[in-house]
């Protein structure tokens, strides 16, 4: 997120303080029940201290700025609970994704598996033990993603207020999640890369956190839902460039292999559209390779190709402007300033281009 | 649960028909987004509907009755909320400790690999994905606690207060799940088994429960410091009970076999006393059962008998009997009117003399 003001900026300077301090007190109240349990929030704290662009709070914060508000300091709290959500989002789906590295760094059941609980012999319960441990990390920051919002400045009722707006993230990104794994082993065409899109990544990423901050500017109505309109369209742009990126990206840019998607077959937006303009040659020829788990990167370059060859990435990068089109014309329709409008119009920009 | 008065006996009714109402909305809701998030919900319904005593809504409402409050209606959905998160542990605890059957009946990890997941052809996936729909469930409920709440009537900051008790036995029983599951790998010794009680057991049964009735009720600062202490004692003598019951109960009241602790090597403090107390003869008698996955009845009253021979049971008893006092005494320092007096009084001989 390049775009953002100095205030946005300054404003993520003091989310991670926020949310450092939080989790400080963690680390100690833990511990006074048992030094076994202050490991796991120190891990936390280690997590989330190695990574993360802290997109969401920056969002929380821009609308909260957009909409009048003008004591960021009050309402720290709840744009820092946005991260904590997503941290928990990302370690509960590294447990259902089987990964044990995040951010280039162990996650919370690598660090249990490699180092806390390398002591116990047998492989599976070692995996098993470690992911437990990832399981109930992720149940904490969940609850501690309200917790947190408790600290806030903020009149109760409008607390309130944006709890059942948290509420409403987490509802969906749950079921973004189930319907995303399920994808993988359901009769293709079952679940459509667009809905998951919606729910998996624009709820918890664009929607939940911008609204939060509208509402805690207490917004008009008549924004608010414009507001949600502009969010959804901006973050499914942002999940389908996502997966553009990861199949076309480049490697040194965006830190991780372009084949994890393509060995994994991952269900996209493009693949859809692959599926839906290739010959039954192309078909053919393009299951040789997606989704084998041992998949080269010469074959990966085939699929790519065949991505290409048959318009289904043309399509893609299309269904992307139009989405990023639907966001500019909800943002002309909000009571904006010149200058937060320019922000959001920016904002639309680097989501549907950027490269990593 | 037999000595609670009519009233909590209507309220259990009526925390039933909330939570039910509460589900069905979320079925309804999830149902919109995909009928596969839809059956999550209905398989979460249907499994709150085959089981559970209700015990952390009956706290909440007997504690807010006896602290005053008069308008049960008005914070059944704070009761039912208990009741949320419990299912929400349960859930996440089954998938640590890889069981498939929850009140005699499928669990969601069970009725997902035995029957929405049945055509995942490789079993690890199968059972792999299932428990991830099972991690999802619990992630819902635990937001679903907090989110519950959001639908009582009580002031704003009321709310915000209990929500502050609710995220402290959330963080504490997460504490309690870990250094349990730890203390299976972990040298003996390294856990006690009371502070597994207090933090697994006694914090979101007994503390969090009676204190946010009491919180609701306008306790005073006293009040609630004491009830802490009663909810406390009273929540490690029902643990202690627990294990007992586990291993010397009668199978067919308590709806499970007693071998299951046995086998499972829990270190509960009746095994604790027993290795306090025991010879090393009896201890070598007693490893070469304890913790094995195949052992049989007939080896399993051998343990039985070495935890009678040996004073371990007796100990236990003694310790239970104690927590038991303690939470008398604490429960004399509650400013309660007889009747309610009474309540909390018959609470303690029920939990710490219950048979199942």
């Amino acid at each position: 997120m390049t775009n953002v003001s100095k205030q946005e900026v300054d404003a993520v300077v003091r989310v991670n303080e926020v949310i450092d301090s939080f989790l400080s007190c963690s680390v100690r109240d833990a511990t006074t029940i048992s030094p076994f349990y202050g490991q796991l929030w120190r891990d936390i704290q280690r997590l989330i201290g190695s990574g993360g662009k802290r997109v969401r709070p920056t969002m929380t914060v821009l609308a909260y700025r957009a909409f009048g508000g003008d004591s960021v300091e009050d309402i720290l709290p709840i744009a820092a609970a946005q991260e904590l959500l997503h941290l928990s989002l990302l370690i509960h789906d590294d447990i259902i994704d089987r990964d044990y590295i995040r951010y280039g760094v162990d996650n919370i059941a690598g660090a249990y598996e490699k180092k806390h609980y390398s002591h116990v012999e047998d492989t599976n319960d070692r995996l098993h033990y470690a992911q437990s441990a990832a399981l109930l990390a992720g149940d904490l920051l969940i609850s501690s993603s309200y917790r947190l919002m408790l600290e806030s400045n903020v009149e109760p009722a409008l607390l309130l207020e944006v709890q059942k707006r948290h509420g409403q993230s987490i509802f969906e990104v749950a079921g973004g999640e189930l319907i995303d794994t399920e994808s993988a082993f359901r009769p293709f065409g079952e679940i459509d890369a667009q809905t998951v899109a919606l729910y998996k990544t624009a709820s918890y990423t664009f929607v939940g956190p911008l609204l939060v901050g509208a509402i805690l500017a207490n917004a008009t109505e008549k924004n608010l839902e414009t507001l949600e309109l502009f969010a959804k369209k901006l973050g499914i742009a942002y999940q389908l460039r996502d997966d553009v990126i990861g199949v076309f990206g480049d490697e040194t840019m965006i830190g991780k292999t372009t084949i994890g998607d393509i060995r994994e077959g991952k269900h996209t937006y493009m693949v859809e559209q692959f599926y839906d303009c290739a010959s039954e040659e192309e078909k053919a020829h393009f299951e040789l390779y997606f989704g084998d788990k041992d998949v080269q990167k010469s074959e990966a370059e085939v699929l790519k190709n065949l991505f290409i060859s048959t318009g289904a990435l043309k399509r893609t990068e299309s269904a992307i402007e139009q989405y990023a089109t639907s966001a500019s014309a909800a943002l002309e329709s909000l009571d904006l300033s010149r200058e937060f409008h320019d922000q959001f119009k920016a904002l639309i920009t680097t989501v549907t281009r950027r490269s990593k």
